[in-house]
């Protein structure tokens, strides 16, 4: 049962989703700018990861759906990129543990996968590629990431990852459209993406791979 | 002798070339959908390698002339990739056979070259940029899958293949541009391009390569 | 003291500008190339390697401010490309030698980086984000063409180029803004900017890399 057309939801999307999008951003910065403290870059190397990173999911988003590009808006998603960049420089790597890291950027995934796909509603694209625009906003800042780096992508590992975004942005667009609140389609989404994303990190869930 | 502007050539161009652009679709999410199986990946990344390959051209394409992203205006095009990419998943393995995925992607080749060139022509793009947008078009995505999956790209390989695409758009635009009807120009363009590749998969037609 | 606002900046911006454009493109697209004949190509892979190169980082630079792809509004980009492609084609690759070509691109680097950087200005892109715009212009038509030809890109050495980049375009944003005239902003730019990068060319000089 369709309760609600994708205008109407478009129309309902709170600006406080705003929040998402900085969340998914500083965390995806941070996991660029420590692909380049592994491979002992420079720290103009660093900033230039955490940027790509930061961005690149949300750029190609608003690239595809005819938005203005969110960081060229103003200072804000450059500075914060930047900041990261100069904060993991100076910390001691030793507190940046990849499983703290992989923890943070499941909050990111989850958080961006629901931004990228609401946002998509508002700009009118309907909700099939709409849930694929928010696989798209959470996962290929990470896949321009690997490919700049000569690194296999995430999506050639059998791991949960692409899944558990797609996850989130379906049910989120799904539940919006039926009808339930925004907030609560955005709770459910991004939580189920992250606990499915999680059960990848804690037990190393995978999906079946082909054998032919 | 000019017989025609390029806006009277894009006023010209009928809505029966939407065919073409699900052809070239359909074959190029195979081939990525392919690449997957070859490297056992799961059901996952068959999707995105199917949707990324099909959608990689049309898509860099409309960006570059300013169109809506071709994708984002209905389901079809992501429910044809995502078709593909179960469909390859459930067939056996052998009757993908890469000869035939060849035959079938220099169909995809040709027609994508082609509607490319058209679509760029429609939108006011000038004869030289427009035939090289038939280039964009047929061959971006699969560089773009090669990219993702690690893989030298087949603009590496002295094989002849965006010579072929190249062939394809520079006769349509020409032959459009000099008065030709529109389905002649592009039946030609496009056998032109297939003829040419043909004779790539048949006998190994290659270029030659730079001695110094 | 800030003595003109970015507008201010953007009214001002000579037509003259556009001639750095082709500077950088047709340096841009010779190094394209010649990574092309590194590789012994064919002459197809020269002129897509030189259109990729020479373009890319401008292609990249529009997209993101939303201005027309400065290519496909006439031939003349897209002309001196192909034309570099067959005079690096045609001539002894001794004359050629990687020194002179460090040379070449580092007039490209500085040029596209002030360029860029003006660019983004003029469609009202805030002062931060268009010194970024600027890095993008100057950087990422290299950062392709290394992908594409699977090679380490330029950001993952130590040896100073984005950070010329940077330097030329933060230092031609910050003067334009506190009111030098344009044509003294961006010539102090691309100057540091060029000798920057001629000290890392000359002597080597690189920043200090991660140590963790």
């Amino acid at each position: 049962m369709i309760a609600a057309t994708p205008n109407a939801v478009a129309a309902a999307l709170p600006g406080a989703f705003a929040v998402l999008d900085l969340a998914g951003l500083a965390v995806f910065a941070a996991s660029g700018a420590l692909a380049a403290a592994a491979r002992r870059q420079t720290l103009v190397t660093f900033a230039f990861f955490a940027a790509v990173t930061g961005t690149g999911g949300g750029t190609l988003r608003d690239l595809l759906i005819g938005a203005p590009v969110f960081w060229l808006q103003n200072a804000r998603a450059i500075g914060v990129c930047l900041g990261v960049a100069v904060l993991v420089w100076f910390t001691p790597q030793r507190i940046w543990s990849p499983k703290a890291l992989d923890w943070f950027d499941a909050v990111g995934l989850a958080a961006y996968a629901v931004y990228g796909a609401a946002k998509a509603l508002r700009y009118g694209v309907p909700p099939l590629p709409a849930a694929v625009m928010g696989v798209v906003t959470a996962c290929m800042g990470g896949v321009i990431r690997d490919v700049l780096a000569g690194e296999p992508s995430i999506i050639l590992r059998p791991e949960i990852y692409v899944t558990a975004a797609a996850l989130a942005s379906v049910l989120f667009v799904g539940l919006a459209l039926v009808g339930l609140p925004f907030w609560a389609a955005a709770l459910v989404g991004a939580g189920a993406g992250f606990l499915l994303r999680a059960m990848a990190i804690a037990r190393g869930l995978a999906l079946p791979v082909y054998r032919g």
